[in-house]
């Protein structure tokens, strides 16, 4: 199985310059994590933007689902803040035939604790067993992309008070 | 989603003990990779065994089936020693109506550079995601659990060269 | 022997909250450091401020100074943010009959990679062995205060050019 | 200033083999830590043995003193196993004119949570402030090498119950 991956930056990119003390959306963190890792797939990494999910534009989101529908690949990840990555994942409902998953992380992955490699294992695991559509995985939970928001102050992600179904 | 965790030992949870200068199976690591997540699904851990795979004996294997098969949950996570996984797969494979994930570690968890949390992660969507079904979930895939073996000198889990349907 | 401990932010003890995704100065981390570690020297931890180095002001520094001076203790160590490290230093010049020893980290200690438990490890032998003065222990060196300074760009403390006796 | 680093094996440098489900002395893991660092002092890293401190023969020790005596520098850092670290000092007790500096770690440097940084910070100050002998650097402190015994149960070194001088 070949999975594509697609970064955009996000809090699970975030690097720490001491020059000016201060802190920056770097090289996509997925690379390394998978360097350290023996994997039994395949997948090509592609870094589309490095930014803050807040400072996505519409043209950004654009940029994003041009490049996931036209690539080959019908497993797509996507690295993204947390922030708007509900927003992002709305804006890819309309691609068919494809697996879409967005994972991101609350904590920078070059930090001793971090969320990043679980979520990352999780995501890699959801885009080869779930069936086409556009999927959250956060928390360790698949979250459907039209049920879904990030709880800032409890710092997770959740399904909508209104769903039952939201979680997988 | 209520995923129900049982730990047997293995690489995942070795420990050093300089005292000895010896390297022993400790207390199940899950527990602690845990701790330092916020996760949206529930889960009960209980430690069956704390075993190199190598010294599990038909016994413990039998204590890790009756486990299984008696437990309320549909979802069973099994962390494991990499070296016999396979073997305590097959004598799980009878149990009807419930998806049994193994997976386990080929660097313990308490080293800097580990598999341990990226397959547990992985281990956790596969656990929620998958049909009922016995799986070995290592090295970011998905086996069944009759057609895999673990390749030593590579450090990493495989089909089975007769088989084409192993890895989903 | 003793060694009293006062922290005053710096990088060192640089925090990320997801919620506000903003880089913040958290608690102390050299109780976080030591807590991990056995030792045979005893120790007390005074937090005087949680600044960035840049924020200090001359009360501030006032602050710290009088609270070195107080200290019944012989053997000073400070943990302080790189910017003005030096500056402090200086302010410090005057107190007698005490070794004062201050360090910090250009990245911040919860990083995987960070120079934050070396640079501590060098600062705490640096206060026990040597005599009494104002040090700037960085880089694995020991710099006497009036000698040194933090070259940004190379994220690196060295000697002032018309010195030779700066590195001791 | 100039140190001259020796390896020896030990705790500090274990690995984990999957393979051989076996823990054995790798590569001296004082390389990897210098080089994550910026360091202001230069040295040289030379590889002597890679050995668990109980397995050193005689004829290991003299091969660890002769590289100690005939090389040209003054600073002279051994990373050693602690179970004979204390026996290898006393060979190199006769040695005139260098400050030689022991070190090694409870935990291995590999470890998410290892002493062997910490203790590599310690030793490089001491290297380069103390006066010609031979010391112990452990647990955060300065032993001379006649006063020092490891206490196996505590997991610490001390000084002898005799002696009220071994610690600096």
């Amino acid at each position: 199985m070949h999975i594509k991956i697609f970064t955009t930056g996000g809090t699970i990119d975030k690097v720490y310059f001491d020059e000016m003390s201060a802190y920056q959306v770097g090289p996509p963190n997925i690379s390394s994590v998978f360097e350290e890792l023996k994997l039994a797939f395949t997948y090509t990494i592609e870094s589309l933007m490095k930014k803050d999910s807040l400072e996505l534009t519409d043209e950004d989101r654009i940029t994003i689902v041009r490049a996931v529908a036209r690539d080959a690949s019908e497993r797509i990840l996507i690295t993204h803040g947390t922030d708007t990555m509900v927003q992002t994942a709305k804006k890819l409902a309309d691609i068919q035939g494809k697996t879409i998953v967005l994972t991101g992380a609350l904590k920078p992955a070059l930090f001793k604790t971090t969320d990043a490699v679980f979520n990352i294992g999780c995501a890699v695991i959801a885009v080869q067993t779930l069936p086409p559509g556009v999927y959250i995985v956060m928390n360790g939970c698949v979250f459907t992309h039209d049920q879904v928001r990030k709880n800032r102050q409890q710092g997770m992600f959740e399904t909508l008070p209104s769903s039952e179904t939201g979680i997988i």
